[in-house]
């Protein structure tokens, strides 16, 4: 039997077209800087066009109307989603193990659905519910009355505080921690009093969570992260807030408490806002940016305090050339200082 | 038998008076937007008049003074105060399970104290005392010879490397660590050869530490941090700091080696401090800024470099409009050159 | 048999020479502040001389040349290596304890190699290779198909995701995630579908990793971290990031994906860098700062965005200064108008 896959199949599969060979087989995926010739490499833009042509890819993913002369290729509208579904194909997720482990301590109140795989040392409350096919690897604690959606997967290690709900197809990566207690203290006469933090955290579905990130619980009501929202390593998502469906949280980001993100929000890394703000959907927060205002719907800002980008970008240009400009400024003062000197002088 | 409790004994209890009956039965506390009539909720001030007008919560916590025209108010001096003191009330903490799990490995060496809770997976090395009534969750690591004062709750995956002090009443949450190895290198011929770490982090009483933080051991002698000190989630502390009583660390704070902190001193979200520096006492340190000299007692201080608050403001209300400024200065160097040749031109 | 060691088989040991009496005895290593007479305390610069002279430590470690009239002094020409060697002579590590624990679950299809010590509640997957004189601290979790180089030290809690390599010699500290999925999303109509992270992180020899950091592993191919470099607490690193040898990250860093650092490069803490960069060797990168482009071999580079470290330092000096500055062109303005008024005046 042929090894790997037609180059006409994957086509099919992804619902793109080939340039080239149908009858070329594919082993792999790979990028183009190591790919061998049964390798397919994706092709994302004229930045990367050295790379390509040297490359010895037998194949290229590529957006319909690219040129590439000599090569096979196989055209997609969307060749990341492409390159989503062909990594799949072709790195299938391990076989889950389902059954729990002899060293997992599973609470007899506890609701276990069917094929749910606990891994060694996982510690499953009273009345938590794990609905079916959830993996829970080794380490896990998860507190009383917590629940897990179908099919979500917990990496070792990772915390729920009582009562945390978690959604169906979730990912938690090793070591985050959800329902913390939110950071609230009444202060008198120098004295911080703790706030009970009586509230907990939601995530719905679909949401993915990276390694060592901690969500607090709010302090009332809900933390809540919205359908199909991504957060990265190390971020920090406080009390009370609100974060819409279809967000991107990138590394070390920061959200303060009760702040409320709308949909499709994107924060890139070690950003941050503080708290009680309410930023518009699609709104877009650059690098270590700190939001200190509520934002319109499709903002773009950067900096500290983060302000419209293309500004952003333009006066930190001239910020970094704020010497030059002020001897410009001290030279038109001895000028001025000259002229009105002359001037005196004539009358 | 009536249910929740009287208005009026809950003034009582927090030392408030109530306007309007006393009489009123109250069952739990929630925010204005979702509570309801048999519900407290917390009024903090005009930017929520209109939120406590259109509640449906039965009573009102406020500061002497308010005016909510027909509502139950709650008045006290310290609003938040008296939240912290109901909502314990109204939401008890779990009852403790006193007793240590079988399947956590506590040394023959290691010291439990009475009505001691530890839960499974955790491990207490040799030496170690803990306290009476303490709490140590699921997967814990107490290195050798490390000591927990009275009361203290150590969530699940807390880890304290050895001879880690921890004083009374203090809450640590999940996946902090205490004690690791400070950051300390002799570089020689591009090489970094490690100074042992051979002090250690002792936190006094009453101090709470957010998941996932960080609070590295000495060189040599101690990393302090001060009694009633509180700290959010991912924030960093590093070997040889010294943080005074009654701090607030938001999260995701760093303070590099050595530095000094003076008594109720804020650090706000994201922010940061280089090493060996001495912050005094009831500094504020505003949202992502970044302290790179000495402070005097009761700084207020924004930005990178972190500078007087209101200084900052101003010049970075400026700084964003730099693009603007520079126009300005290059029309008036056109009217300046225009002006000298129309002088010259009369000499 | 006299106790501690004399100050000049010290010196020997260091590579040094006594000034004063080489008959001396020396007890223990400790900070010019808390020293005593039986101790050696180090001595970095004229900053300290004060400390040095109210100091009542025995005998100080100092560079050649060095005046401290009246104490005995071990002159070296690299005190802080000294310091290192010394600190390791005072303060041997306490010894390992080979063995698995029977509490910890090692698969069958493990290679274990002689020597190695297996904490409580450490779980090491299938095909695992442990290597002669690791240790393993409690509660690791090592995924199936990683590797350990020989004498490597993994502190408690540490998670390595399947197929992870870790060298020789290296600190592995507590909490810290080697291999989880790196943040890659392919975004169509609003969804973010995941792209499959297929790749894996490999930690040269000599890599020290701190507290709760975590490093992602690559889409496709490895994320790599050289040789003796050492990376701080609460550090990201993005899928796809390859950093030279040598290099050291402070605190709360943050590398984002498939960026290229070169050997020797400093990143002070809460610092970054953008995805797609490459960072010749050598560079310095400023606390707080952010890199968002490409950097020459030997940078020193300060703020957000970037710029040569220099150049910065002095543009905020004068942008925390931007209000007295628009005063002055104001008033320039002012006087430039008034002249043309004069002028037009006379004409």
């Amino acid at each position: 039997m042929a090894r790997g896959q037609r180059l006409g199949d994957l086509a099919e599969r992804v619902g793109g077209r080939v340039v080239g060979d149908p009858d070329r087989r594919i082993l792999d995926v790979a990028p183009l800087e190591s790919a061998g010739p049964d390798d397919l490499s994706l092709y994302t833009g004229p930045k990367y066009r050295n790379a390509a042509e040297a490359s010895r890819a037998g194949a290229v993913l590529v957006a319909p109307g690219t040129g590439l002369p000599g090569r096979d290729l196989l055209e997609c509208r969307e060749p990341y989603v492409a390159l989503a579904v062909l990594l799949e194909l072709f790195h299938p997720a391990p076989p889950r193990r389902p059954g729990v482990h002899p060293d997992a301590r599973v609470a007899e109140s506890a609701h276990v659905g069917v094929d749910v795989e606990i891994g060694p040392y996982a510690v499953i409350g009273e009345s938590v519910t794990v609905s079916e096919r959830v993996t829970i690897g080794a380490g896990c604690v998860l507190g009383d009355d917590s629940r897990i959606g179908a099919e979500t997967v917990l990496h070792p290690r990772v915390v729920l505080y009582p009562r945390t709900e978690v959604g169906a197809r979730c990912i938690i990566h090793a070591g985050a921690v959800l329902g913390g207690d939110g950071f609230g203290f009444a202060t008198s006469g120098g004295r911080h009093h703790k706030i009970p933090q009586i509230g907990r955290v939601v995530v719905e579905d679909d949401v993915e969570i990276g390694a060592n990130s901690t969500v607090d619980r709010a302090a009332m009501g809900e933390t809540r992260i919205g359908a199909g929202t991504k957060i990265d390593d190390l971020v920090m998502v406080a009390h009370g807030v609100r974060i819409g469906p279809g967000c991107l949280m990138a590394a070390q980001t920061g959200i303060a408490g009760s702040t409320q993100i709308g949909a499709g929000v994107v924060f890139a890394g070690q950003s941050g806002a503080i708290n009680h703000l309410k930023i518009g959907e699609r709104t877009v927060v650059a690098p270590k940016s700190a939001v200190l205002q509520d934002l319109p719907p499709g903002s773009f800002v950067s900096g500290n305090p983060a302000i419209d980008q293309a500004q952003w970008r333009k006066a930190q240009a001239i910020a970094a050339r704020l010497p030059a400009l002020r001897s410009e400024l001290r030279k038109m003062q001895k000028q001025l200082s000259a002229l009105e000197e002359r001037i005196k002088g004539k009358e």
